[in-house]
């Protein structure tokens, strides 16, 4: 690998990151490859200081280059390698660097080779894709026509570590685990990085936030942050050290001190999801599960199988959108509706019982709920949610109301419903 | 309003998005924010030309907004408003520009007041976000307590309208929508603009893209952006004219032709949702719907009743994941399930005539497929997937496989049968 004899002479190296293409400036669509890339750049210790996204114009895309090139020591571009007039990434680049571009001839016969493979006539412009800028490699492709480039160089005087890759994120991906990182590792200092994420379910941003500074601001070395998404909040921990020992002891004594303050909540310090969870837990007792849902409509079910090998716990059960199906798959008796009406605690109980018996499951879940935005009332008002778990002996019915539209109603009930599975079975 | 004299000179004027937020370079969290933005100026014309993610490091922050200033006509700054040490967007804009901050007295006592009202007591460092650059108006923020900022003012030469917005987008949209999109109206040139979306379903990107290019290449004066998700591929139509009725007819002329083209397979060309249209034919028809899924196991039924009033057309249905259900609730014949096996055309048929009966609904569908990654073998590989639409008199069963992860074959899965309903009652 070509070294420019440049060292990096400070501890965290850092990196800008320039996602290429006109499209991504649009309303439509969004450069998610950063956020893929970040991570990896990040597990080295390379620290993200700028993000940009240019469209496809040669006078924008020089520019960016130049300043990219200027004040980050790692500058990974993403997309625009591609064959069509369009894609300037590879010119402009050695533009901004004042570097020419030469062609790769063993690339032009594999781009020939490829494409009569496929049985396409190759344009005559697709040849461009075997240009690189002097001084770099050309990264291969498998899953794509288009090569990448690393280059190792200097701008204004100052080492950098160039690396154009392909936009499509399943090329790009492969491309950095495959070409990139292992290169990084060897050019950069050595970092010793530990990481954790715990997982708590059914506690709201704020009150985790509050009952977790108390215990993180004990630990000024160690970068806590909090991520909240529908009815989930994650902890993410990342410490430095002289050595890995140090680093992950760190880690350690801050997850572990969190896992106690949580010890109810936290449902995964894994990575796994709960419907994931929930699935390990139900397996190790050797329990299957049937559910009926109302409000919910097959949402908590699409949730339990979106696990695979679900079929070996998860029955069916019914969705019991109108009073009648209530009746008709689970046994709910007229009367209850009548007097309690199809949202009560009642009628929870009555559908995780009897969706139980009906696909002879050992636990059931029943769910019923107001989600809106029409149908609530004073007394039952939009937001209101009883899901009930029955085991055969006992059947717990918890009630909520939840804030917010529809989907986030409909959501937070499920995300309730395997939550109590998950204390339920642990 | 302040005006600086200066016009601007281009017919189309530019901006830069500038998103300010260490969190936003981290693997966790992603700007979105630009895409409402850049939806919203580019109905006045405007383009977006870059797009800058930057931390709260002062140093970054003020590199960042120099630049933006130095080539874009308009900089929309997003976050890093509000009142700890960390939000710098107003004191680095300032610096850029070379302009002093004031303090707006009225907002201070603003502040005090809020905090009152909410008892609490106002941290001191709070006061900060009742300053403002020199020249600027504060824009009111009924939705949180950090107020934006609109500059009509000049940077080396050039005139530049900047706009300084609070990061939650709950609160970013409401102040865009109701302080600058008429004052930016004002203060650019006049434009007319029509756009115009078009959906469809069940066909590739690919193979749309090919039978539209054809049409849509003999309009090189309409911007067409073809975006494919899941089963579902749009195009979004967008042409400027001197008049609005010369930019309407010529968008109306390209998608009367995309029309006609795609008869068959557009479901909407106002914007709904397949879930959303085929409710209302449901509606429209005095139609009832019932469903067994097998390998989707709800989530079609989730997909239809995410539609608020779905109760007056879906009555709900079985979740048939084990062979036992599908004969328990459907009454699929045993035999039929021995023989044919579960995953087939017969047994989709079979659940589709079967929830239809039981549920006593017009319409019923079935879903049987293997979803993966395991189940699946040569006879029967994993993606294959039998819908089947039954009405009483007649049951139409389609067989499809789709490539991919197990997510993406149920999703493919519960679109199929989406716009089976749509063929049948259009």
């Amino acid at each position: 690998m070509a070294s420019c004899g440049l060292r990096f002479t400070l501890l965290i190296v850092n990196a800008e990151i320039v996602a290429v293409g006109s499209e991504l400036l649009t309303p439509f669509r969004q450069d998610t490859n950063s956020l893929f890339l970040t991570r990896r750049l990040n597990e080295l210790g390379v620290e993200v200081i700028f993000k940009t996204i240019v469209g496809d114009r040669p006078e924008h895309l020089l520019e960016a280059s130049r300043r990219a090139l200027s004040r980050a020591q790692i500058v990974v571009f993403s997309g625009g390698l591609g064959p069509t007039e369009d894609d300037l990434t590879r010119e402009c680049v050695a533009q901004a660097l004042g570097l020419e571009l030469r062609r790769n001839h063993e690339m032009v016969t594999a781009l020939y080779t490829r494409a009569a493979a496929m049985r396409i006539r190759m344009a005559e412009n697709n040849v461009k894709q075997a240009d690189y800028i002097s001084g770099a490699e050309l990264l291969k492709n498998p899953r794509g026509s288009a090569p990448g480039q690393w280059l190792d160089t200097s701008y204004e005087g100052q080492r950098r570590l160039v690396i154009l890759l392909p936009g499509p994120p399943f090329e790009l991906e492969g491309m950095f685990n495959e070409h990139c990182f292992e290169r990084l590792k060897l050019a950069l200092p050595e970092a010793h990085i530990a990481t954790c994420e715990l997982k708590i379910a059914m506690v709201g941003e704020s009150t985790a936030d509050q009952r977790a500074a108390v215990i993180y601001k004990q630990f000024p070395d160690v970068e806590t942050t909090i991520l909240a998404k529908q009815g989930e909040v994650q902890f993410h921990l990342k410490a430095r050290g002289a050595t890995q020992m140090e680093a992950e002891a760190l880690v350690d004594k801050l997850s572990s001190l969190l896992e106690d303050e949580f010890a109810d909540e936290i449902f995964s310090s894994g990575g796994e999801s709960i419907e994931q969870i929930v699935g390990y837990f139900l397996q190790m007792r050797g329990a299957t599960l049937s559910v009926a849902e109302s409000c919910t409509s097959g949402l908590l079910a699409e949730r339990i199988t979106s696990v695979a090998g679900s079929s070996r716990y998860f029955m069916g059960g019914a969705l019991v959108y109108s009073d009648q199906l209530k009746r008709e798959f689970c046994g709910v008796p007229p009367l209850l509706l009548a007097s309690d009406g199809a949202v009560s605690r009642s009628v929870a109980a009555a559908l995780a019982e009897g969706i139980r018996q009906r696909c002879k499951t050992t636990l059931g879940i029943g769910i019923t709920g107001i989600a809106g935005p029409g149908g609530g009332s004073e007394e039952k008002p939009v937001g209101l949610v009883f899901v009930a778990l029955a085991d055969g002996k006992h059947t717990e019915v918890v009630e909520r109301r939840f804030p917010g539209d529809r989907e986030r109603i409909r959501w937070f009930a499920s995300q309730l419903a395997l939550d109590l599975l998950r204390r339920k079975l642990r």
